[in-house]
């Protein structure tokens, strides 16, 4: 628990990202707390944008440069995509440099033009160990894509399905997300005035920029191309992902092979728990943790599979996914200071 | 506006269905309130209930029975299933008799065994004017089965397409509710310190209630078979659903073509609004309201069909879709005395 | 909803105050809108801004200017302080001019100075008729200073403890208040995910800028200089204010004669509702209506008279108030067209 | 840091607070969980009524009785009042009973039967180490009171001022509580449905069983008998306490001399964080955190020092000051296992 600790700086700092980093960092025995940087809140301290946090309180937010990130073992950015590749193309090669933002997750430069625009930054080891041979790959990794939050949730529940075989690439995903997801913008569609005692839709009909990292993911798993119908809502409430999603089962598929195929599945992951049958999720059974909660079924009637997930969409779906795939490139303990209790009620 | 009022029991009076039927009714000016009548809480007065219907505060629940409630133009009936055709059969065949129930909805005593047990108590005129030739059907109409709140939603956002031919019979839903779709029942899970910043899954897999009622009015719309899952969740808030509904494009399908097909078939629907293009449906456009906000779009990548539609679970839902059937039966204007604007923010 | 309609017109058309006065406008029998005006939301739809409200939805918003609001019967100013006095200077004096900012409430100059800063409008008729004598003041007045959201509540709870003496003028005041009270701007500490979970203090010592304006009510009620230590606090909540009042109980008071008093003092008050005793006030019983929802008692321990009363803020508190006036000023039925039901749950 | 640890059970694990409880303990280094008990829910496992916490979920309650708490280092006891004397009086005279009920707060026998009724069962030491000398009461001590959510807020906050005779003693309280404060009781007003949105008052005019609590605190600190007049308000959030507490400012206070006092009380408390000036406190901050945010000015307007503070009910307020204790009492670090850091957003 002693020794030399490891030094970790976080750009993005003042974000919601970033304060879940810090949460996370000052959990774990293993880091102390480096660098923090951010864009237009530097030169202000911290408590200003992250109160929950009063360890850090009076540390002075510097700008994002390469300077201020150089000499940290770990490197997390939470930045607007886009930035990410310059900053790292900086840091040596022995800094452990994770990108909790968009651009090195898309294998395919294609898809990265049609759905963000510009030039394709590369492709990093991607961050969610409980992918089939993912945490090979991930361990002595130097660069780690963090995978969006709507990835996270899906891959997490559908993966069990399309690795065996039950479901056909025909996906359909509806999720709901707390408002952190969105960032700490100021738009008048995320006003408390507005998003609380409603839901609603937004990004429908294909657009939205997490659906080909969807595919991406469900094709590797399945081997085959797997399409994705999302549509994200937002729910009133600050954090978690709760997404449903459904694909037509497989010929000769019962409810007890299904059940029995996620049970093999996840039965060594130590943070997705397939809950007892006929518990369904909630988002609150993880919230602040970095776990998933999943249950599956078959629907007889309509002949699909279907998997419901929970999730919190700044632990498990960034920040604490973040802090796994870490512990595994630095060759500690997965689980090493990551929560595994919800905050409930 | 004035001479001789109608009168109007309310049957449930103390529960959320009844509520909203109350405010309602005192908004509408041809109604005047007669007989409150409940089971467990008959005796109390309806401001221990409704605390927001200042008016009615000194009010006396009665029991239940077919002699509290006769002698009324109009008898709503807001009680658990199972309840209303004995009471019904009570009433006289020239009282407008509304179930908010669910026992006259399904035209299948099949599918009323296997989802709610017990005897059928037949088939009423079904309380969605929206569908193609109801509104006639409910002219005159002295019974009246008003349609659960989550069928309401998906009828009417997925009855152009299948109307107009424009998607296969085979639907996706996942519905968003607010907690009083639950009514005022003490159960654990719908305490606030359970619901509150949490979004949950329950009925999956084709087992709620609903989902038989979809597919019936479905495929009456469609001349086919029309299968439906449907996941619904539990939103942090008192009122509203959010509904996604999507299903295969048909052949050669475009954006164009299906936004064309709603505005047709909603130009002079009342109650039901399309949404300027990009303009994607908040259950918060539609609180307190009996109106609908539709939007409509193709997902070209996965080539499904994707309709979201928000509505209040208590307005449109039930109470102002009851008053709204009640309207047409005894030759009112349709529209008359139903709130046609939500409170927001 | 007969013979010439009245026109009314609506600057700051965009915002919160706007939109629930546009929504108790489109309720209200005798007037018709006309022009809506904005600063930096002129030239777009207010179905951008207001999507609750269909049938406006397509509506053009203007520049807010003395040409845009000319020719209209009643001009509603729901702007920032410090800019209804030149509008106002411009329109007709047979004109009604509602301010339902804070510009024309403080009749002492000096306090305009020491809490908004720059020069003082000068004092119109205050819009609040449950104020003794204050009826006939609004009776056929052109000029109405609306109060603000929290004075409203402040001065409906207390007015009958002062003006019957049974309190010391020496008040304290606690209030909870939805983020609707803080407008529609953009800062962070009012996005959806600060707020949602959350209640927070602000304003607090003495210096919230509705301080002297419920002091100079109070003041005038009690007939001696009261002082007021207001403490406003921001709630999880869209809608509504629940304002704890108390103050030091005058020598020998009961129980029974406080509430004697209150008795009598809101017998005939169309929009102000005792509870009956044991009974609470509860946001939720005000949401959306333009009444208040008010208990008193006597704490023996402290010996203080304690009263809490809860109003919407956008109704009772600001539009709904408003219109309450407006109705007063025109020689209409004060109650007309004005929601007596809240929405709940 | 290892070695043998100790064991704790929890009576009283399927409530709320004594699944916070729970989920401090799978936290600390030095426990591990024994039994679970409780009533009515003795027989199921835990997972049915704590689904946050995963690493227990199989584990099988058992009934309250003395055998099953027999045996432990630690037996916490988060029971309704008037049943923790009888199973504390069969525990050894060596294990640690903390009682998070209310039975052994007061010290007033006719306090205790005035607010609670039946006999009084003896007081224990009161497990806030904030107060002074408190921490050395509780040093080896083997009975433990945990105090009420709301009177650890109270005595928090104003514990500075009394201390340094800064503020006379009658003293006006009103706060905010999360519904958690209420427990899992299965009451109408504490359904989602009615309490999302709302902000309402409970228990007002002295008649709250914290008061005597609050003010047998605070008269010890002050030397002298202090009133408080206490009014509790539930707000739509599962978790948090904000109180807002004053009292008038002693003669010739400044501003400067107030926050150096709390400034001086406040510097070496682990867990009491005086915020920057002209910050105020939200709940959030401490959402989960075993840590009070405070903030402390002078109204000098009213003269009144004005103290706001933010805890979480359940931690700070119940199960984190509860083990606090414990581990003062054990000799172990006063902070060790003690979330510092909140969740937020």
């Amino acid at each position: 628990m002693q020794g030399v600790a490891l030094r970790a700086a976080v750009a993005g700092a003042s974000g919601y990202a970033g304060g879940e980093l810090l949460r996370l960092l000052l959990g774990h025995p293993e880091f102390e707390i480096g660098a923090l940087t951010a864009a237009s809140s530097a030169g202000s301290r911290l408590g200003a944008h992250q109160p929950h946090l009063p360890q850090l309180a009076g540390r002075v937010i510097e700008e994002t440069t390469a300077d201020a990130l150089a000499g940290h073992d770990v490197v997390f950015l939470a930045l607007p995509h886009g930035h990410s590749g310059a900053v790292a193309a900086q840091l040596g090669e022995d800094t452990v440099v994770v990108d909790c933002g968009a651009d090195h997750r898309l294998s395919d430069p294609a898809a990265w033009q049609e759905f963000y625009g510009g030039e394709h930054a590369g492709t990093w080891p991607y961050g969610l160990p409980e992918l089939p041979g993912q945490r090979e790959l991930l361990k002595g990794a130097r660069r780690i894509a963090v995978p969006g939050c709507y990835p996270t949730s899906v891959l997490l529940a559908m993966t069990p399905a399309f690795a065996a075989g039950l479901a056909a690439p025909d996906v359909v995903v509806v999720a709901a997300s707390g408002t952190s997801g969105a960032g700490k913008s100021l738009k008048p569609n995320l006003l408390g005035s507005e998003v609380m005692g409603s839901v609603s839709a937004y990004g429908v009909g294909g657009v939205h920029r997490h659906t080909p990292e969807m595919e991406q993911g469900l094709s590797a798993v399945a081997g085959t191309p797997v399409r994705v119908s999302f549509t994200p809502t937002l729910a009133p409430m600050s954090r978690g992902i709760l997404a449903t999603c459904s694909a037509p089962a497989a010929p000769g598929l019962t409810k007890e092979s299904l059940r029995s195929a996620y049970e093999v599945a996840l039965k060594d992951e130590p943070f997705v728990h397939l809950l007892p049958e006929g518990v369904w999720p909630a988002t609150a059974m993880t919230y602040g943790a970095n776990t998933a909660a999943l249950q599956v079924t078959l629907d007889p009637r309509a002949n699909r599979v279907v998997a419901v997930i929970a999730i919190d969409n700044l632990t498990k779906g960034t920040a604490g996914g973040a802090l796994q795939s870490v512990n595994l490139a630095l060759g500690l303990p997965e689980e090493l200071g990551l929560p595994t209790t919800g905050v409930a009620p």
